[in-house]
């Protein structure tokens, strides 16, 4: 072999990159062993290793252990998305931030959040709807259900002038959660409350999180028609 | 101190994260250093530094060289999404794949798309137009255009039994890309196609794949109203 030597795993990585994509090691393949790869590419195992993690990771490589490394037969892509508090996504676009309170009350949620919170059918949970703004216009209505045996100070809060979302990524933080992305049509509602027209398509977020068994709040988001949540692959 | 001694970096993040999240350590502080907190926790180094740098990857911590490890001021939710193949996606949720091609033509795009996609403005590309369904019943629509010159094999591609977004993820690679999602309405044609009422609101995914400096494909997928893409936080 006539390989030349490969100082770092990002020139590691893209050796593999390039045999991947001239189908020298096609989809399905077994690529040969870190140890091996190490020594043709006259570089420390360890380097290997870090390159061929990272493009598992990128879904371009299975790695199992015992049987070794192939190349993914079915590659998919990942996507990581960054789900900031609102007020700071508006802010980084470089707009002006504004935020409505539109109601806040103690209710017995409907069962189809009692069930997806695994509350019991009677809990009474607080319930916020509010509106975000960017440059005065509106950028998304926020409804939410907080869990307030997980979250009590929530009680005392009353989300005039700090936003649910915000004030609970600060006081709240939650161990895992489910996170969801859709299309929903306006309701007559929302459409007024957004001055956008009836139908319109927005941009749904669903988002339940939990603090170890106990659920912490559920959100759903629908901003304005013209939203995109981008990121790199 | 009295801390316990930390076996593996799992344990060193579960401790870090209680302490953030009784807030010990509050948001924006700097904490400790590894070396220190090696000591603390009586474990390597290299534990700290994995169950440090996993919740920086989470948006917990923000790492800085020379300055250290601070809470993240502002956290961020990480989201990571798989973008798979469509026919594996249907088929992962049981149901039965089916293909159909609307229409290929070889063709000068909107300004839009060579804008887009960085070719010349009287460049000719790929455009296939499908539909892909999921027990007989329309799925998404498939709306791409192929960069021929980089990815010369496709003209000679039907894409009658296999789509273009199959085809490409086995032929043709990409090394970078871009991704967005949105909500968008159904066009007559397009609601037409599948089977929905006209405005109906559709989940859009735009990606738009690079090799090296050229563009390889920019397409849009529109799913029919219902659709979620899930994961987990």
């Amino acid at each position: 072999m006539n390989t030349p030597s490969f100082r770092n795993w990002q020139s590691v990585q893209d050796e593999v990159l390039r045999r991947i994509h001239a189908r020298e090691w096609a989809p399905g393949d077994l690529i040969p062993n870190e140890a091996d790869l190490a020594i043709e590419f006259g570089c420390a195992r360890s380097t290997v290793n870090r390159a061929l993690r990272s493009l598992a990771e990128s879904g371009l490589l299975d790695r199992k252990r015992k049987v070794g490394t192939r190349v993914a037969a079915q590659p998919v892509a990942k996507a990581t998305l960054d789900i900031a508090v609102i007020r700071h996504e508006v802010e980084e676009h470089g707009a002006k931030y504004g935020y409505q309170l539109i109601a806040r009350d103690i209710a017995i949620p409907p069962l189809s959040v009692s069930g997806a919170m695994k509350t019991k059918a009677d809990d009474k949970l607080l319930h916020v709807r509010a509106l975000h703004l960017a440059d005065d216009e509106a950028y998304a209505i926020e409804d939410r259900w907080i869990n307030i045996r997980v979250v009590p100070d929530a009680e005392a809060e009353m989300f005039q002038s700090v936003s649910a979302n915000e004030w609970l990524m600060k006081h709240a933080p939650y161990t895992h959660g489910e996170i969801a992305f859709s299309a929903a049509q306006a309701s007559t509602g929302d459409a007024e409350i957004m001055g956008v027209a009836e139908n319109s398509a927005l941009f749904a977020i669903d988002r339940l999180t939990w603090d170890s068994a106990a659920s912490v709040t559920k959100v759903r988001l629908l901003f304005t028609p013209g939203y995109q949540l981008r990121t790199g692959l």
